[in-house]
């Protein structure tokens, strides 16, 4: 409530960060900001992950048991953000996902202009990898999406190389430049405040990531807040741009 | 004949490419500088291709059938360059290669400490280039080692993706810079030298390719000399240095 009355002079929208925000994926218990009272405010809420092992429709269903009050309709994670582009310049992608892969059921996958790459995982096998190739390079055009650019990711049995590692090996073998969606992107961002109405100078970023989250936001023209929660560290050691605010 | 009376004020050594000059990949019959007057003269010989699809001994065993005069010894390819540099900086490989593996048999793989790409194809796979990663990531200093950088191929049923599609891939997951063996990279042609005993200077290089074989072989301190067969095209729109010699 304190945070609203604060910056409620222009403000219209709230987009927050999930992991580190309204869960810590750490040890200890999540913490969050009064989810409850933005709701019950004037403000537009929506909720924004890099998130791309699972479907928002599972992921929400996690949040609603740990007590959140949140629907698939207000998450953005990748995926759909994805598929908004798609939609929106006509492109029809060879799909090389797959947790996130209904996600992409909506879209016409005939004939494909685009690849677009995601959680593949154990599915970016040499053959996998090398159809999405084929696919690119007989494109006049070539176009490729990533979701996400990570290197490697952490998992019980150890490191397991993520999706941004497929990305440079199709990248140098097209000489193209991928296209990443996810946060901090641009055309992210751009898609959560497509879906609000609003401009970005209306518009509150709240996260626990400075470049990701704080930088990917005001890169937008939206205000970032950095919460001192998740992967927040002293300001001493953790950041050289300024949040606009810390809650 | 002439090549040599032309040349042997100072010459004392000389490399011919294989494909494109012995023989030739496309259509047609090979072409071949005399490698008989070559034998028959003082000057030392040697062969060297960036060949990693075959061993020397099946690779040479082909030119014996197609008549040439050669032996194993006298062939210089990516794996055995790479076999001699290991053992130069004693360096255990993990090995992610397929048809060369025989010619890492004298090397010691225990406990490695670097890691060799090379032909793997379709052993190309999600598990084994995660564990070529999970090696490198555990390396205080990981050294990455490609037996090639190409993008891709052509094979009968269409286009396949090259070592160095893996090689940018292990390069952007460990954020590091491989080392390339193989031509044009000066490492390759030094083996070849060191071989030899001889210095850059006394020594020519007779390829088809103006990058790999006598920009390689130049930029060694080599003479380089481009022949007008294999993948040579005319001059106003094949080459932007020029060789030192035609033949």
């Amino acid at each position: 409530a304190h945070l609203t009355s604060t910056l409620s002079f222009s403000l219209k929208g709230v987009v927050l960060d999930m992991c580190g925000v309204l869960y810590d994926s750490g040890e200890g218990d999540g913490v969050s900001p009064s989810v409850e009272a933005l709701k019950a405010s004037d403000l537009q809420l929506r909720f924004c992950t890099n998130e791309t092992q699972a479907t928002r429709e599972k992921f929400v269903a996690k949040l609603q048991r740990l007590g959140f009050d949140i629907c698939v309709s207000e998450v953005f994670s990748p995926a759909p953000a994805a598929v908004a582009v798609l939609k929106e310049r006509g492109l029809k992608p060879h799909l090389l996902v797959y947790d996130v892969l209904p996600e992409f059921d909506s879209v016409d996958k005939t004939n494909p202009n685009c690849v677009v790459i995601g959680d593949a995982a154990e599915k970016f096998s040499y053959q996998n990898l090398n159809e999405a190739f084929r696919v690119l390079i007989n494109l006049e055009k070539p176009v490729l999406f990533s979701l996400g650019q990570g290197r490697y990711y952490k998992e019980t049995d150890g490191l397991k190389l993520d999706v941004g590692v497929y990305m440079k090996a199709l990248e140098y073998a097209c000489d193209l430049k991928a296209e990443v969606i996810g946060k901090p992107s641009p055309m992210f961002f751009q898609s959560v405040l497509n879906d609000m109405g609003l401009q970005p100078s209306e518009t509150l970023m709240i996260g626990d990531d400075l470049v990701n989250d704080v930088g990917g936001a005001q890169h937008c023209g939206m205000k970032g807040i950095q919460v001192r929660t998740g992967k927040y560290r002293s300001p001493a050691t953790s950041f050289f741009t300024p949040p606009d605010l810390f809650i």
